[in-house]
């Protein structure tokens, strides 16, 4: 069975943007492939490394999203990357032979700069590598496939230099990983911006069926419509985006005229995206629910996740080992 | 007993100079101190990436050096750097909160860089992050002195500001260790320059007698002195810096007044040069021919220096995930 590889940074509690955009293609993902999913804790560090004790809260928030969402720790490896030491072995040995000009280079690194630009401490040597340690997670598990957006292809494509560079230079050791292109939907937070923890208008796996009609009974709509009786357009409103994830269809063009005609108003069509929503996340949430009071099992799913990636990811570094030749 | 800890990359067998100017330092300091000696077989990969299997070999004939020089592994503690995989986590680790500024003024980085200009594959991450990768070699073992020469203090003051920050950012766990500054010694090779492997003009441990006299007649000699009966003058003799390292003091004196008057010629002179080598050195050689036939012993003796390196370290690595506390 082929090997499909993805992580997450534990940056926080995950919204319906990360939901809509990796985890369900997670979840897809499994019935197909094996997979390794994991919690890139050092990853994390590379932003957090001043306050590293978020990382640990936000790792377990992480997995429990992930086995709400329907992750099965019986079809997927579910781990954490700093106990796989492995992983810094690895990316260590490949520093040694990653050109400097192929990081400078990387758009997201530039990209990063610059949004980061005021927080100058954010130029530290771990941050201008973190493609290095990527590659060393996808490699180490001699990944066929790693599900990516558009925007990441750079960044996979380091990845895949990376391995030609140590096949050519010690030997043929690591297939070069295929990017598994996703589809990342365009989901509007409830301010009608992208949705991001940081712009606070997210709507959370953690939430309760409650809290997220409070979000989305004041979310921006077209704003043509400032009363019932104003027609508007649905590809103007960010409710119809979330509409576009959840609601089937046929109901979806009823949606369409409602709005366009102004047949009914902003919050009937708000109830009728509610009720969709809650069809595919209600039982997302109530999963969420119980596992919030199974953490040791939690923590139990990440142990044995653990033992299957070491085996493997110490496999890879026999190998690896074994190839270079270089130590005693 | 205070730590003292030190590192030799294995990039050749050691000649006089590694001797005089670090090794026989090392032999002394054990004494005094608990020392913890390492191959730094990973730090060669940053300038031997492409021929990774010389480290192998290099790695052997450093420790049957060593062994021959008198490091005593029921004092010290002898081990291969890549055998203690924690180096590679508190590298990881370390190079998070690192910033690049630090690392680009290194002024052996821009020496190195401007050196190996022309090979400009060496610019690569591993390189440029490698006083990151002596912070950890260092710090995991709390170590309280680094022996150094003055042009390494630079170095070692990147290990301490890497020390204050961590403690600084998750609380006290390293001290900052001090340099150890020791003379560096002038030791020209036969043709005159520095003695240095890749200069071919360098005395090895593992020579014979006869080939050390073999390097030694023919060795340049202060230019004036074309006769026997031309005076020379003994500051402007490569053979008598090597004087000043062997020699007693009292028949130094009887040297100089041989070339300055032209009493006797330069082969007398090295004549007596070879002997008071072989008083110091001819142990030394012996003992290496002995360690030579005992590989397997030292290879033993490697692995319990990698036992009781590793307790150290990950003993020092524990607290570290204990403080920085960003893992599950």
């Amino acid at each position: 069975m082929k090997r499909v590889l993805s992580g997450m940074r534990p940056t926080g509690k995950l919204h319906l943007g990360n939901y809509l955009g990796a985890l369900k293609n997670w979840v897809a993902l499994q019935n197909e492939y094996q997979c390794f999913y994991f919690v890139a804790d050092w990853h994390a560090l590379t932003t957090e490394y001043e306050d590293p004790k978020s990382i640990r809260e936000n790792s377990l928030e992480v997995v429990i999203d992930w086995l709400a969402a329907g992750l099965d720790p019986e079809k997927s490896i579910l781990f954490v990357q700093s106990w796989i030491k492995e992983h810094a072995e690895l990316h260590l040995l490949f520093s040694m032979f990653t050109p400097l000009s192929w990081l400078e280079r990387n758009p997201t690194y530039k990209e990063m700069k610059q949004e980061l630009g005021e927080y100058k401490e954010l130029a530290t040597y771990g941050f201008l590598g973190y493609p290095v340690l990527q590659a060393a997670d996808i490699l180490i598990y001699k990944a066929h496939y790693v599900p990516v957006g558009k925007d990441q292809l750079p960044h996979l494509e380091l990845t895949r230099e990376i391995a030609r560079r140590f096949n050519y230079l010690y030997g043929r050791c690591f297939p070069e990983p295929q990017p598994k292109l996703t589809e990342i939907p365009k989901v509007p937070g409830t301010d009608g911006r992208k949705m991001s923890k940081s712009y606070n208008n997210a709507i959370y796996l953690a939430d309760t069926p409650e809290e997220v009609w409070e979000k989305l009974r004041p979310m921006v709509t077209d704003t043509r419509r400032k009363r019932k009786t104003d027609p508007g357009e649905p590809q103007d409103c960010p409710v119809y985006y979330l509409h576009l994830a959840f609601t089937p269809e046929e109901e979806l063009r009823v949606v369409e005229d409602g709005c366009r005609k102004a047949a009914f108003g902003c919050i009937e069509c708000k109830k009728r995206l509610y009720n969709h929503m809650m069809e595919q996340l209600g039982p997302v949430m109530e999963r969420r629910r119980q596992w919030e009071k199974r953490k040791d099992e939690v923590m139990d799913i990440l142990k044995e996740g653990a033992k299957k990636a070491r085996e493997v990811a110490q496999a890879t570094m026999e190998e690896v080992r074994r190839l270079m030749a270089f130590a005693l």
